[in-house]
């Protein structure tokens, strides 16, 4: 199915009737997805804890380097086995030298001959693709697919140059999404950052395909916003982007922007993808990582300098607006449901309704 | 009906089960009343955020320099409107653009032609009175009426001098009226500021009238207490002190000193008013200002200092004693229930009696 | 009753069932025992706050020096009685000054001419035993025995040297027990401090004697272990240890090395006592004293000073893990009874039962 949205109602009545189909800070974290686990380069042969969907997880890389996931608590007695020892591929627990397998079977038990049947931690499926490990937390790990990690090939081809960053939210991730796949912030939000006066007039299109919300947008002529200015690009150009929902973990902005009047023989496109990687933490807190691709100046290292710190500029206003929100939100528990929308909610709207059914409600 | 409060009753039984007909922390806060929301000067062009009654609220001036209240929460995606601009007498949305009148009504969606009927953030009655800011937070603002608001006229008369000041409380209001109702603490919680050993064994007068609570006391001939001792006055006075819960914003008390031999031609009567103005910020903190009037020593700045001071010194002494009292509440929220009353706690447990009703339990 | 502890079952479908008898750190905290309210020391003519099994107490010492122990609430208006004055015997309202007695009785109330009956705070039974002073905090004063305290008279003994020393412990107490009564968690915790090789292979042999729990362990042949390296001891001994749960306020535990091979007119026994006391300061954390006393050495300022320093060091490791635990705890509520046990953890099982039936459950 791919259905254009239309403008939201305007009967408040019926808006307010319909927030409750919506995903908000309340509904249950949806587990049947792969999502970052964080940079490749965070783990190593040092025990890392880190709280992804509520549980508690320690994370290393084996002898061969392949990263591995645990639940972060000795069956035994609950001591974190992230305070524990690498031996070879096995983690020691650092209470009673309880020994754990990458599979999260115990192997040793110091203080008896056998290992009763059955003993362990639970292991998570993980992947390392490019600059990211991805893991999986559903119910049960025979669900995990490999192919159902989200493409981010650009992230790994030598025809590309990224940048990525990290930001820790205190807002529950749902609202990280709708913020995303709203573009008629920018210009209050982000005066001197992502808003250009011609971008935010610009009409856009949303279309909801089976799960995924595409926001395409069309600027015939304009400046290159701030954010790319140091980049090497500059005149008038055409501006294509499209944004899309396309998982609880993931949203993606490609930015087409293309010389309207280039230099014989000069370059004429230039693309950047922007990435956003959003994993709950717990209900109210998010990991937000994000990676800046561009298909032009590779291996710039200041370009890639600005970039990430324009990027961390703007995106800290985000996060700002977002934990403001959900300090209101905690003064006022009924807020969110008496929420009203406006016509540029249309894209945000869609995918909550999404969150919420992926979310098994 | 005009009574004298007689002793409370001695028998244990009968006073704790009368504790439950009495306001304690858990009370709901009486809302049909107005409140103190500032002093004037805190209120300007630049959007201030302040919590009342549990409600978090913005306030600004508008160009004619009228106060404004409006709830702090913008209709659409929560964002606090106290990180808005104002743009003349409209505050404008930091988030999305939205634009809200003084009235709350919303006046413009920049990202749609037209407002749909109803969209709103609500708008607070108002009210500047001399040095504060009143307003009223009751269910239906049209139950709003500018002459319920007490009378402080003499903040505003040029044969008065006045300083306030403010005090964070960490305990709920009702503690803080039943504390200012209270003259026999004075011996043991200030007795190096507002404690006389006469004045403590002076016999006081206890009368509820209607909703307001009245304590008289008149001492024929003490000491001028310290808190006044650099104003001016000195030597013995008669002193005629009345203390007055006057509403659940507000108490006030008036203290007469009369010279008891005046040199020739000299002045007799020295008035002083304190009144002190409580509003719950939540149902466990309260802002507490005060104001120290006097119709002698008028526009001398090192009476206003020391007069300012001193109360702070005092009052610090009760938000203290109020604070350590919550803290044991909540280690034994069973405790309000099992508390005795001594024969000096009349005029306060009145005004709980009062406060309960009035909060419509 | 006296029974040898046998090796946990091993199937763990029967032992988590199991876990639902066993206390842990929900289970209501014993009342009926006296605990440990502190170092004899930390009691004076200064009253002191101190919270014990969830309730916040005021201590000082009588004219004669005999220890006092309140609730820490006077029962007019519940301010703390340790803001109080001495007068005496008599501590006096910091607020209101009434007065009270060391059996909690109400003295004098100045606000009036009489007290009326019943009017009292709870004064709790204290005993005083060399270095601590003991509470007991049962619902019926008159169930306190003095008889009941456990024995420590080698605290009082001039045969003996002790140091004593205290830690806050941020996790219930039951964990505390668990832990001394665990030995197979030397040598991962304590590598550098309390493990030796020799001892973590010793076998041990585990009793139940009514509410008592004893661990003993022989080892024939073994190096002095580190913590008492320093202490004069040197060479092959055998060690003998037995390590005792006691009550839900103490364990104890006594070490005897005897030199194998000493010189002649030497002495042969060495012994050292170990004594540990966990005293609930609430549900969630603990105060934890311990006292090292030794029959050798006798006053040796600098043994004294290096026994103290190891202990803490070696009992730190513990703190910081039960920490981590009670943390992991609260990110997992349904941890505990997930728990699986091992062959070295019958001696703390079989306390946990002990504590879950203390406790009335």
């Amino acid at each position: 199915m791919n259905a254009t949205v239309q403008a939201p109602v305007t009967s408040l009545a019926s808006q307010l009737r319909a927030n409750d189909r919506l995903a908000d800070g309340r509904t249950p974290l949806p587990r049947q997805f792969w999502y970052i686990a964080g940079l490749a380069r965070d783990f190593g042969r040092k025990p890392l804890e880190r709280t992804l969907l509520g549980q508690s997880l320690v994370f290393y890389r084996s002898t061969q380097g392949r990263p591995v996931a645990l639940m972060n608590r000795c069956p035994h007695r609950s001591y974190p086995l992230a305070h524990g020892q690498l031996e070879g591929d096995i983690l020691r627990c650092g209470y009673h030298g309880l020994a754990f397998a990458p599979d999260g079977r115990c192997t040793e038990i110091p203080s008896q001959e056998t290992v009763p049947r059955g003993i362990c931690t639970r292991s998570y499926p993980v992947a390392e693709r490019g600059p990211f490990v991805w893991i999986w937390m559903g119910d049960d790990p025979a669900d995990a697919d490999e192919s159902a990690i989200p493409d981010t090939n650009w992230l790994e081809s030598p025809d590309w140059s990224h940048v990525t960053s990290y930001l820790f939210l205190r807002a529950n991730y749902v609202y990280l999404h709708e913020n995303l796949l709203d573009l008629s912030h920018f210009t209050y939000l982000h005066p001197t950052t992502l808003g250009t006066p011609e971008y935010a007039r610009t009409p856009f299109d949303v279309q909801v395909q089976g799960d995924v919300v595409r926001i395409t947008r069309h600027v015939a002529a304009c400046d290159v916003p701030p954010i790319y200015s140091r980049t090497g690009i500059a005149g008038k150009m055409s501006r294509r982007t499209v944004s899309e929902f396309i998982s609880p973990a993931m949203h993606h902005a490609s930015a087409v922007m293309s010389d309207l009047a280039p230099a014989p023989g000069a370059r004429r496109d230039f693309t950047i993808y922007i990435t956003h990687f959003a994993t709950p933490e717990t209900q109210d807190t998010t990991h937000y990582w994000f990676a800046f691709a561009r298909d032009f100046a590779l291996g710039d290292a200041e370009v890639d300098e600005y970039m990430k710190s324009s990027a961390l500029t703007a995106f800290n206003e985000d996060r700002h607006a977002l934990e403001e929100i959900a300090r209101i939100y905690r003064g006022e528990p009924g807020a969110p449901g008496a929420e009203i929308h406006v016509r540029s909610d249309g894209a945000g709207v869609a995918a909550r309704r999404i969150l919420r059914r992926l979310a098994g409600q």
